[in-house]
């Protein structure tokens, strides 16, 4: 079956193209989704997708329930644009001044629907279920996934499958991570409140300046002391802003910065620590002060055995792909909500084209993707979902 | 004859007052003072004495020859005003918006004013020279002293003196300081040049944070370590600008501050020393910097001897005033470039009268004086002058 | 002729545990070896395996070689002891006053012994060729490979295994880390020369102190901020020395610690870091240092494919054994050097057993091993070896 | 009277000299003081003084009673020597071995003697009373001073002068400060408790080293951010020691340092600030700490009123010595407990000459004195004590 679901898109190759440049041409911004998730929907009814809209919000979540019972797994496609101005000079450019698909997430959602329509073709040999998700609002804090978990987008899924097309990777390239792969990105405040005064007059004052750089030297210690030296982690003062006139000691000062971590303890435990280094600064010191943390999305972290599935499964399927084992990516994806209920892993598809001089980094202005991508990430999420009913079923025949 | 001229000066104690109000209405900015100047020379010419206009540039300056030979002695008063509001409600108010005598500079010219009417009365009987100097543009440096001695006004001056009306003593007592009164006052900036990039990325920037935070850490051990510690010195960073987004390193910090002292010597050591921690850390961590160092007003160094000359005759002669040693002030004030050519002392008139309301500080939009001070200040420096030229003759007698 | 290669082993795990308990008696110090080369080289020798002695030194160099055509697979086993007083009180204990083998060393011989035994045993079906490192001073930098290597020891080597029975781990798991396992363990000096004085005229020194404990502020800073956040460094000041009586400014400061990595231009990069770090804050001060670093072994790295291939094909093969990928451990391990010329993997045997109360650290007076692993050791070392050439056999049969 | 006073001290010089060379040869430590005392008792016995012995301990106080009413006036030397081995081949060198007046008490006592000797000439003519407080223990805190002032050796007495022998003066040069002269000399310890461990595992360990040191870098910023800039005070850490082994984290870090001050507030406020920043640091990072501070001598803080009116009056008794206001000196003294009970001053009389060679500084194995300084110590003793009865006998009789 896998062998007939892939020739299947290799044929609607031109479908997938055409509905990923109509979205790219009304592109809409996260959590403002409005025509995007009508036309999902309604090209999934139009398939005879069983169809949810409205779910968490703006979500569509489409349910493919094979003839023959299996497990279920879940896709996940998300479906926002940025507010960015496109400069790409393409014929099927952004319609909307100011709005742009310029993350990909227009060729995400193109080969998810094609995956759909591939499956529901194939729908009476399915051994299980495939869910559909089409997430709105990835790029914006808190984002969709978490709604649309809350709103039982998850119930019943064994495992969950996603895919970025990735720029910074060729055409060709499949990334995967076990474990670790996105981080947190989280955001702090630490308002220092000293006691101004005048320049030449230190001891009547707490300079609020001398407070906040000792913070900033102290916060670094976190990093290189408190942090196992195996694990990533970063603490980063991106700004600081205090005082006014060269003869005025200055009574605040305002830092403001970011901690990426790839561990829900370890986020845990810099948050905790950076109060306290804080505090006891202010302390020594005599100052006070407000310590404010907002976390982004939470660190995705693929399932170690998933992964490794994945990856030795799908090479062996598609040894025209090069598969390696990535890095771990400093930035956030809120797949991340996904993988805390339930297993599953988030594979980057190599979307650039150096050649054809596609390789502006996501979120640029000119972000483009060679389109041959969209086929290589519809087959992947398609043979990563089948493969794995397939593996489990037989799993359990071979227990009995 | 110091009896009949302090005699006359309590009888013309109320033309002091007028003239100072007729000032005060009319107060000019530093460097922009056109009629002033007019009117003093006016004044002087009048009284017959002998006059220079546009010394150093708007400096009056009048002689005041003795019938008989002797020392030469000089008396400052500055009459410029500041960019201060007045809100006082006094009948005469400023009537020039935004300008104000906020600093007591209109008291100081009015005193000088009739100590030259006292003495021209009795200059038959004057053994030596007086120099009266009307000093512009004291409040903004690089201060109108500079120019009016590179003009020739400390020519043949053995000795100056000036005094300020202070609102933080009380009407009545006089401070004086012997050697180091007032500090240099002088302002830095240091821009300091890292390399920016992702929050998330430290490794691939030079952090203009963290190296700012650290050059202002090291400031502070210039004063407690490398300082001595019976020397007054003041490092104060008193802004701190850097960075923008929260997740993004930022690649320069601007540090504005001040440094104070009172020792030509240390504050050239200091300059020097904070270029060599700044030097010393942007190498130690990658980073370069600008420095940019501006010396305000010199510190204002009175002549050890004649202050203490000035602290046992007057107290001596003037018993219903309280003079007393003050500690020095942090600010600034031109008089010191005289002090670096003659001898001579700076000392404070006490202006405040807490009963009446009268103690905004220097600089305060709502800044009065109690008026009983001008009569004070002008007898100081009559007899200042008087007893100085006296001293001196007689001393030279003495020896032969 | 695996399974027999294996059966043979455990037919002869008394024979092994014998040899290591007659080693243990008898440990020697690293690069004090004498008695147990010996007995190595005559062992093998009546094996009738060609052995060379006084390989680099004090090692043992022995050569099985096929009767048919093949790769060549190097086993390594270290024999040196620590200057440790045993205080097991084993009825093999050692009898040499002050030295122990506590770090399992004989039971790295012993398996070893016997794995050649058994290749010589089936010699006539081996397709290629074993080299039998019997390495000295491995517990001692510079150790004993880095010269065994340099007389030749890898010659003609394809691939290198070695493995550490390691106390921590319960007798039946099996650790093992693609890529890098073992840190580079190195040692630092730093020096600071201020310039001393009386504890109450700061001014007139260059405090050490105050400039050590700046430099110990910021070495850290290359830690939190100048490494890759997903690569692992560790900068330790461990100890700091400066100063004696209560009043006097100390001259001198002596800072000792240690750097961990596991990336070799990141150990360069720090090494380069730590001296402009120190330089930049002395220069800043006005002080002078030296700077001593010395490497210790390098990091270990195992090659990521035979690691991998190691893992799958011996996690097959010994279903009873449990495999699993282990944290990179940051102690150091001369085994580094083979791999730094050749292929390999370096695993860690567990052996110790808590129920059995044998489960004191490494380097411990009471450390002992579960002998059980001696046999799982030899097992593995003769299957990687025997399976690396027979895929290596099949892999080039079938590019043909 | 006082002339007839200092012409017998002139007569007497030799006497002195032979007093002082005597008590040279026998010099008794700190607190061990048998025979010195006894010397003394049995001088001013022979000479009717009224004689208590073992005042606070081991002091000597003596009493002239004039024969007619009058103030009491108090004048002090100590009689300590100091555990040095003397080098100066003098004829009259230590007989002790490893005993020395080295910082010149064997002059103040000679000196002492000979006033005492010459007040009881004139006796009868005295109006008031003169306490001659022989002091012991000096050198070694807490001091006899303490002692002789609990056992009631400043009963009744209105002032009290006291001087020091000062090699870093020429004999013939006077110093005296009115106001702070010689500061409180601390001595402080900081205990750091962190957490020990392996140096590659800082995350599982609280660095006792980096909390130190960032204690270090803050107390400097006290000085410099805390204390009034017009203020004098030194906090120096003089000794740092943490640690062993190259790679293991140390657990404590021990500081130990002095702090000077002349200001009894600020020695208060900066004993509790060092403590509020080693807390907040210690929470910061934490770690716990204790903290011992232990007070040295007081700041000696000259009555400024009686130190003027001896410079004034001094300075016209004494044309043929130069009498100077001279800065503070950081060392301590304890004749500072009597500056806190009642009025007076102590004073500086220049004993060095370095044409003779005699310039080495207190405290030093060649230290010496030009014995010429005796005889102006003596008469400036007796001056200020006889003038001061004068002054106040005729002050209080003219406001009858």
């Amino acid at each position: 079956m896998i062998e007939r679901v892939l020739a299947f898109l290799e044929q609607h190759e031109e479908e997938m193209i055409e509905i990923r440049r109509e979205l790219h041409q009304y592109p809409e911004l996260s959590f403002e989704e409005v025509e995007t998730p009508k036309k999902i929907a309604t090209y999934l009814k139009d398939l005879g997708v069983e169809v949810k809209t409205g779910v968490g919000g703006r979500g569509v979540v489409g349910y493919i329930r094979g003839a023959k019972p299996g497990k279920t797994v879940a896709l996940r496609a998300d479906f926002d644009a940025l507010p960015i101005q496109e400069e790409t000079g393409l014929s099927f450019a952004s319609k909307t001044p100011g709005v742009m698909h310029a993350c990909g997430h227009d060729g995400h959602t193109a080969s998810l629907l094609l995956v759909a329509k591939a499956l529901m073709k194939y729908k009476d040999e399915l051994e299980g279920t495939i869910v559909l998700i089409h997430q709105f609002a990835e790029e914006l804090a808190p984002g969709g996934a978490i709604q649309m978990i809350e709103d039982g987008c998850l119930e019943g899924v064994d495992v969950i499958y996603g895919t970025h097309l990735w720029s910074p990777f060729e055409v060709g390239e499949i990334g995967y991570t076990p474990g670790p792969a996105m981080a947190a990105a989280d955001r702090f405040e630490i308002d220092i409140q000293g006691k101004g005064g005048h320049g030449a007059a230190p001891h009547e004052t707490v300079d609020a300046i001398m407070v906040a750089s000792s913070v900033v030297q102290s916060l670094q210690q976190i990093v290189s002391r408190n942090v196992d030296p195996l694990k990533a982690a970063v603490v980063t003062v991106a700004s600081f802003h205090a005082g006014g006139p060269f003869n005025v000691i200055s009574d605040t000062a305002k830092l403001v910065g970011t901690v990426r971590t790839f561990d829900l303890d370890l986020q845990d435990y810099i948050i905790e620590r950076m109060e306290q280094v804080t505090k006891g600064i202010c302390e020594a010191m005599g100052a006070s002060y407000t310590y404010l943390y907002k976390k982004g999305y939470p660190a995705l972290v693929n399932d170690p055995y998933e992964t490794s599935e994945f990856a030795r499964i799908q090479t062996a399927s598609f040894p025209e792909q090069r598969f390696f084992q990535m890095e771990p990516v400093m930035g956030g994806e809120d797949f991340s909500y996904y993988l805390q209920h339930v297993p599953g892993t988030f594979f980057f598809t190599g979307a650039g084209n150096k050649e054809k001089g596609i390789n502006y980094p996501h979120h640029h202005p000119k972000f483009d993707i060679d389109e041959a991508a969209l086929l290589t990430a519809a087959k992947l999420l398609a043979s990563s979902a089948l493969t794995y009913l397939s593996r489990k079923k037989s799993k359990v025949g071979s227990t009995l």
